[in-house]
């Protein structure tokens, strides 16, 4: 680690040994800690961007904290590759966003400081990331219902449907310029794995389906750049960015969503249809991995529940909305009338998430960012009869998904595309 | 005109006596009024929100510039209706904006002074107001072509159609900020409106009508709340935001548009369609004034010329474009992929341009802030059937613009309401 960065105004990287030091300054952090003389300090990574330690009171384990430190480069990368830390920034923002939203679903923030580009926060002891866990097939029995609850609060909240037309503006404003963040979802989401591109992951068979099938397909690449355009701009909600399963970590009991750095206003779709990618593409997984068809169903039965809290819970905060909000038109309109507008709100997002989640399945299969789920499958041949899975099913989606007018419809489609392409894994 | 909001930082009111000894301070101001002692001053005033003078040299009335000013207040209804005066920083960016877009369509900015919210400019001294002179029956052969390609090239030049990722979001953080106006748009437009409001104009006869036919209509309320949602949420390009007929000055040769200082990132479409929602109510008008079916055909052919300017321009601007900008995607899609994508693109901003023609409509109808067109006549019976046939074609364009997929089926739509409903004035 380098501090050829460190001459910025109130900035330095936080090497291990100046750790108790920076922590000793935050008021009250003993409670957490202990005493910051007798610290155990060990170097987790968040494997990408950022410096990441988990500190601990060498005399209790349990009295552990999160220290996340932002570098001017990308961490896996080196110096090479310069980032701006301002990316910590609306990590900061939406976490403190997150805490006031939805605190039980966060990480409590202990300290925040905007300068240092550095958050201090609670320790997960007890949770693991949800791809570890869903690749190991293991079934949480909460995690859907609070991805639902967790998508409908931060979502809803920040909307126009729940804000007043200045504080929204207010609070767009503050998250207006994570430029950088943006672009990366921009170029790799949305544009380089859909054409020869020298970031894309490679695989032979996989690559000459994507040829003939991918780069070939122009309705499909059309409706990738119409959801390109919804995704720059439809300044709907502030959006966690990158809601995908290694930004939740869970246990039997409960869920955190982490990592919300590429907060920005953007479409609701996008949250919702990321994640629900994420399961997908595990479930396909599980056709070779150990999970199985019982994993599978599993899997699959858990996207109408991210969906169904998702709406209910949306609903819920809607009608609970006095006519204080810019778009909550009790005055307008008749309960008939408000309702039909729900409908249609509700009909629209699942469908657009149906898109999103379709360019998300194809950008974790031919694009750098590749999902563990698929890619640490040795077996070359295997590893692409699931990529080429995934590219099916995500073009399927995206050319059905007008007609998928509710959640049953897409868990229908789905079962439909396991089944007539044997995607069914031996355990059942 | 008061100087107790004189006590803020850098800022205190222009009286016209303080005019001189501020203008003396702008480099080279001489070149455009000859000496600042030998000045005369006219209060012209925009009527509603600022203080507006005309400053010109005593001795040469060529030499004229405008000076405009916003005070902490609605200028029409005085102190006790508090307005900030931030508005005037909104219209500097993009007042400068368009300086640097389209020259040629916007007065020169002479000097710029955010803290003392004023900007002085060129005096368009040989020009009118658009609407004054078509309530005058006036033909103005460039004015449609004119704004045609002023809307393009505002319009395509800072949408994600032309800009890069960073540059755009750095220019839409620019005017994120501008909440009062653009709540003023949410509430006058989109929702004082189409509700029993103390706001509202009466009319007695106009007023039965809308209680029957608007206030009832849930199907129609729906879609202005459609509309609403699209205002607030599709940060698309930098709109002018309040693009109506007193905010052009023309003559025979010229056109300039002014007063941009309800400008924000928002669609496109909702400045093409508050133009066009001008030219109609004037063409709805001129059934009893002067201009007659002569004049009525004028106003209809134009409306395509605008749009058709607008869209050719846009198209032309696009196909200029090399592939650094966010969504002109040269690299990803063939050129038949990309012209399916631009022509979606463009029938889906028709269709919404006449969406918010119909909510302009409106709000130009039963609205506080009624176009002079109508609201000028002083015959009870005479406005209210104008009304009446301005709110029914409201309804009628927000009904059917689905089905409109092309400029020539807007015009047919228009040519035959006015046959349908005997709306043709007498001179021919």
């Amino acid at each position: 680690m380098s501090n050829s960065k460190n001459n910025e105004a109130g900035y330095y990287i936080l090497e291990p040994n100046l750790l108790p030091a920076y922590l000793s300054t935050i008021p009250n952090i003993s409670d957490h800690i202990g005493n910051c003389d007798d610290l155990s300090i060990t170097e987790i990574g968040d494997g990408n961007l950022n410096y990441v330690y988990k500190v601990s009171s060498r005399t209790d384990d349990a009295k552990s904290i999160i220290v996340k430190q932002a570098v001017p480069y990308l961490r896996m990368a080196g110096e090479a590759w310069p980032l701006g830390r301002e990316r910590m920034l609306y990590e900061i923002r939406a976490l403190s966003a997150h805490n006031d939203l939805v605190p039980q679903f966060v990480p409590t923030v202990i300290h925040a400081d905007e300068a240092m580009s550095t958050v201090v926060m609670q320790c997960l002891n007890e949770h693991i990331i949800l791809r570890s866990g869903m690749i190991e097939g293991v079934e949480y029995p909460n995690v859907g219902s609070h991805i639902g609850h967790f998508l409908a609060d931060t979502l809803f909240k920040t909307s126009a449907l729940s804000m007043d037309s200045a504080k929204r503006r207010e609070m767009m404003h503050r998250f207006t310029l994570n430029t950088e963040l943006c672009k990366l979802t921009e170029d790799f989401i949305f544009k380089f794995p859909f054409q020869p591109h020298e970031s894309n992951y490679s695989n032979p068979a996989t690559d000459r389906w994507v040829e003939e099938n991918i780069h070939t397909d122009e309705r499909y690449k059309t409706d990738v750049l119409h959801f390109k355009q919804l995704f720059i701009s439809k300044a709907e909600a502030l959006l966690h960015g990158d809601l995908h399963s290694g930004s939740v970590m869970v246990n039997e009991h409960e869920t955190f969503v982490i990592d919300p750095e590429f907060a920005f206003f953007g479409p609701i779709s996008f949250d919702v249809g990321k994640i629900i990618s994420n399961f997908i593409l595990c479930c396909t997984a599980h056709c070779e991995r150990n999970g199985g068809k019982h994993y599978q169903d599993w899997i699959l039965s858990q996207i109408p529940v991210i969906w169904n809290t998702f709406e209910s819970r949306f609903l819920e905060l809607w009608s609970e909305k006095t006519d204080d909000s810019t778009l909550s038109e009790k005055s307008l309109l008749s309960d008939k009338g408000l309702g039909d507008f729900r409908t249609r709100f509700l009909i629209e997002t699942l469908q657009d998430a149906i898109g999103f989640a379709a360019c998300s399945m194809a950008r974790r299969t031919i694009g750098i960012a590749g999902v563990a789920d698929i890619r640490d499958i040795e077996d070359v041949a295997i590893r692409s009869k699931l990529e080429i899975a995934n590219l099916k099913l995500s073009k399927h989606l995206m050319q059905s998904r007008s007609e998928i007018t509710d959640i049953d419809a897409l868990s229908r489609t789905l079962l439909d595309f396991y089944s007539e392409n044997s995607l069914w894994g031996k355990r059942v």
